[in-house]
C-alpha cells in the first residue's frame, strides 16, 4: 500500500473544476467527478435535522450499483431553502445526467457555502457544459476539482494510494473540503472518494463507514455539526476483478488511510488555528466511552484556549474528560502532554511547566494522551481524535463572516 | 414576594469575608456563612467525575437537619489533589466546627480557584479565627462574604427576596461566584442560599433542585463543566413556623427567583462577553428535548461568534438546534431574533439584515426564540436558557490565564 507523491485519479474516473460564477470572487466553484462506467456507491451524511437539499437528494441515490457522477458547487449550500431547494438540487443532477447520457439517479449532488439563499440556477446550468468539456484524467484535473470544492479552505485537500491485489494494482483516491463548522457526524465537509477496485454494495458501504468512523467522525474544529456534510465512495471496478477477503481488507485499509489524510488536512487547515492536536484516549472498556472522553476534551473551549496560549493546563483536560458521562475513577487515570507525564493516578505530577509551555509555543503539533489503567469502565479500547486550538483569529474570522 | 434593594441575610444567619492570604493579590479569599441554630440543608453538586475534594466532603454532609455553616475559600480549588486534598477539606470543616462549638458534620466546604495545587492549610487555619471574629448580620457583611468568594468575577453576586407567609415574612438570600468554566450541571460556580423559613429536608431538597434545574442548570458560558460546582441551601426555620403547601410554593418560587438572579448575574459577568443572550425554545413535547436544543444553540461557537460580530446568522442557530438529537421537522420551525422573524416553516423570511445587525451591535441583550408549532416531538414544553457570546477577549483571557 503506497501513498502517491501527487494525487491521481483511479482508472475510469475523470474530474474537473471550473468557474460558473456563484462566488463573487470569481474563484472556481463547480466540481465534477465522473466515472466512465457504472460504479458501486455508498454515502455517509450529516445527521443534522436541518440538512441541506443536496443531502436529501443524494441520500435517496445511495447505495447504488449504477453511480456515474458527483456534481458539487461551492459558494452556496442550498440548505434551509425548503422544497424549492430540493427541486434545484434535482435539476442540477438532471442537467448533468442528460449531458452525460446517464440516468438522473446515477448522479449525486453536494453544495457548500452560505445557508438559506436560493441557488443561482442559471449560473449552474450554464456552467455544467463547460465543466463537462473540462473533464480529464490527469492529476491537474483532480487538483482543479478539489480546488473548486473549497470555501474558507486555504489549500485543496486530495490524496491517493495504490494497493496491490491479486488482479493488479488498484487505486483509492479522495478529495474533500472543510475548515470550520467541523464536528463529528460530520462537519461542513464534503468528500468524494473513488476507487477502481471492484466492491460489492455491502463492501462499499462497510468500507466507507469503517473509514469515516475512525477519521471524519474523529475530528472537531468547533463542535458545530453542519447541514451539508457528505462523504461519497464510488467504486467502478475498472481494475483487478472481484477481491479476495484479504485484498478487500487491504482496500478497506487504504480507504481509511485516504480518509485519515483528508480528515487531518481539514484540522491542519482549521480556521485561525495555531495548533494541530492529536488526542489519544486508551484503556476503556468500550470504544464509545473512549470516544466521548476524547470528544469532550477536543470540544472544550478552555482546553483549546489553553493550548493556544501554550499553557500545559492539564486540569482543564482531565476535567473535560470528567464530564463525558463515563463512570471512570480518577485514581486510575494518567495524562501525558507531548510525552511529559503531568497527572498520574488522580494526582498532579511535578513537571517543568516552563519547558513544556515553551515546547507548546514553538511546536504546531500537540499530543495529549489520557490513559486509564483500571477501575470501572476500563478495558482495551482506544480512540484517536484530532482537533485544533481556539484562537482570537478564529473568533475574528467567525465574527466577521457575513451572512 | 419582593426583591430587596440591598441584599440582606435572613434571620439567624451571619456572614463574613476576610483575607487569609491564598490570593497573591491580597484580595479577600475566605468566606463564612453561619446559622445560629441547626438548619435543614440540601446540596446540588457537579456531576464531573473529576470533582474537587470539597465536593466529595460536602456531598457526604447533605441532606442534613443539623447544618450550621459553610466555609469557602477562593484562589485554590483543592481539586485533583487526591486523598491529601480530601483530608485538607475535612480539616477546614473541623477547625471551623471546633471554634463554632458544633459538630464537624454540620459544616460544608467549598473551594474555587486553580486546580491541582495543594491548599495552603496554615494560611486557612490561621485565617478562620479572624473570619469568625468578622461575622455579622448586616448587608455589608453579606457583601463582604460574596466578595471573598470571587475569582475572575468582576462584581460580587448576591440577592435577597422577602415572602409573606402565614407565620410572618420569611427571607430567601443567596450569594454565588462564577464567570467561566460555566456549563449546565454546573459551572465553576459556588452558591450559598439561605432562608429563615422552616423547610423539611424533603422540601429543602425539592425546592433547591427545582430552582437549580431552571436557573443554574440553564446557563452556559463555555460548555466546560467544572470540578467544583456546588449550590447549598440552608433553611434555619427562624421565622414563621411550618409552612402551608401554598406558602411552601411561594418560598420555592422565591428560591427559584433568587437562583435566577444569581445565575443570570454569572452570565452578565461572563469572561470577555459583549452580549447577554436569552434563548427560548418552545413547543416541544418534553422539557428535555427543548433543553437539549437550547443548550446546543447556547454552546455553539459559531452562534456565539456571530452574535459577537452583530451578525443575524440564523443558519447557525437553526443548524445548532438540528444536531440536538431531537427528531423535529423543520417545516414547523420558526426563529425570531430580537423580535424579528427570520425563519418560518423551514425557509428563510426576508428581513432588514442591516437594521437587525445594527440592533445587535448596539444592544447588550439578545433574545433568540425558536418555536416549534407541530410535527414530531412537538408539544407544550419550553425552556429558557442563558448564555454569552464568544469574543476575542474571551480567548485572550483564557489563553493567558496561567496554571
Amino acid at each position: 500500500m503506497n501513498a502517491l507523491s501527487t494525487s491521481q485519479l483511479p482508472v475510469g474516473f475523470q474530474a474537473s473544476g471550473s468557474t460558473c460564477g456563484i462566488k463573487v470572487s470569481g474563484k472556481p466553484d463547480l466540481a465534477l467527478f465522473v466515472s466512465d462506467r457504472d460504479a458501486t456507491a455508498a454515502g455517509v451524511f450529516t445527521t443534522n435535522k436541518v440538512c441541506g437539499a443536496p443531502v436529501i437528494v443524494s441520500k435517496q441515490r445511495v447505495p447504488s450499483t449504477v453511480a456515474r457522477a458527483v456534481i458539487i458547487n461551492s459558494g452556496n449550500s442550498n440548505a434551509a431553502t425548503g422544497e424549492p431547494g430540493i427541486q434545484d438540487a434535482k435539476r442540477m443532477t438532471l442537467a448533468l445526467a442528460e449531458q452525460l447520457g446517464c440516468d438522473t439517479k446515477s448522479v449525486c449532488v453536494c453544495s457548500t457555502g452560505v445557508i438559506g439563499v436560493p441557488l443561482p440556477m442559471p449560473l449552474i446550468l450554464n456552467g455544467i457544459p463547460h465543466g463537462i468539456q473540462s473533464l480529464g484524467t490527469s492529476d491537474k484535473h483532480f487538483l482543479e476539482a478539489a480546488t473548486a470544492m473549497m470555501t474558507t479552505d486555504t489549500f485543496p485537500k486530495l490524496t491517493s494510494m495504490d494497493v496491490a491485489v491479486a488482479g493488479g494494482t488498484v487505486r483509492v483516491s479522495g478529495a474533500c473540503k472543510g475548515a470550520a463548522m467541523i464536528a463529528p457526524n460530520m462537519a461542513t465537509m464534503l468528500s468524494v472518494m473513488m476507487t477502481d477496485a471492484q466492491l460489492t454494495p455491502a463492501q462499499c458501504d462497510s468500507a466507507l463507514r469503517f473509514g469515516v468512523d475512525r477519521t471524519f467522525n474523529c475530528i472537531s474544529v468547533d463542535g458545530h455539526m453542519s447541514t451539508s456534510d457528505t462523504v461519497l465512495l464510488l467504486a467502478n471496478g475498472a481494475v483487478g476483478g472481484s477481491l479476495t477477503d484479504a485484498d478487500f481488507a487491504k482496500v478497506r485499509e487504504a480507504i481509511q488511510q485516504v480518509c485519515q489524510k483528508l480528515a487531518t488536512d481539514i484540522i491542519r487547515d482549521a480556521e485561525g488555528a495555531d495548533h494541530f492536536i492529536t488526542i489519544d484516549v486508551t484503556g476503556m472498556e468500550t470504544r464509545e466511552a473512549a470516544y466521548r472522553m476524547a470528544q469532550e476534551i477536543a470540544d472544550s473551549a478552555l482546553v483549546k484556549t489553553a493550548i493556544a496560549g501554550g499553557d500545559p493546563n492539564w486540569g482543564r483536560i482531565v476535567s473535560a474528560a470528567g464530564y463525558a458521562h463515563v463512570d471512570f475513577d480518577t485514581a486510575f487515570v494518567s495524562l501525558h502532554i507531548n510525552g511529559t507525564e503531568v497527572y498520574r493516578a488522580g494526582i498532579p505530577v511535578p513537571f517543568d511547566a516552563a519547558a513544556l509551555s515553551k515546547q507548546l509555543k514553538t511546536n504546531r503539533d500537540v499530543h495529549l494522551q489520557l490513559a486509564v489503567s483500571g477501575g470501572p469502565c476500563s478495558g482495551n479500547e482506544s480512540v484517536r481524535f484530532w482537533t485544533s486550538d481556539l484562537t482570537q483569529e478564529y473568533v475574528r474570522l467567525n465574527s466577521e463572516y457575513t451572512t
